[in-house]
């Protein structure tokens, strides 16, 4: 048997403000230093990328990234200090929620075996 | 922000063991006493009802439920012992997961408030 497990915060009225999609995306961003590079790691249309942005900045209420355009490699993306914070503090939540799951569920499996 | 999250148990092949559906339909059958009762009680038909204890039991390896035809009732379904042991194991599993989720996603609302 396995544990199947799925996270994510959205608003009062239902909507996504955070999950895995948009973390991941972030984590790209953070990694590539490009929204361009991060969409390509993801297999995801730039378009596609810059649109969760936008509704994770306005679902959050604070920015997430900055645009510098120019530059060396003609233009990037970086995360503000706000979404630098945020993805590590999803990080730290959605693990200690994984591995919290992992022990009840070994407790469980426990459970059945005894009978 | 509201938390999101979803549990359950799937076989190696990615099979859904138990969940929230399976569970609600198991306890419904021990408080009724009757597969139709709880059928009707959880708004799907006597055959999709019938038809996901069958692969439960499939999946699980041993009998869930026990019918006896006939009766005041005329005709009613009980939950075997291993029946019973289940949905209370996944209650408690399930509980606590939420329980530990809910605990921290408070912590992850407090760092994001910090920032």
């Amino acid at each position: 048997m396995e544990l199947g497990l799925k996270i994510w915060v959205s608003s009062k009225s239902g909507d996504d403000i955070m999950g895995t999609g948009r973390w991941s995306l972030l984590k790209a961003i953070n990694e590539e230093g490009s929204l361009m590079a991060a969409s390509l790691k993801l297999g995801v249309s730039y378009r596609k990328a810059w649109g969760l942005i936008r509704k994770a900045e306005e679902d959050m209420g604070f920015q997430l990234v900055r645009k510098v355009r120019g530059g060396s490699k003609g233009g990037e993306t970086t995360l503000t200090e706000e979404g630098k914070s945020l993805i590590k503090a999803y990080e730290v939540f959605y693990m200690q929620v994984s591995r919290d799951a992992e022990k009840a569920f070994r407790k469980f499996k426990g459970e059945l075996k005894r009978k």
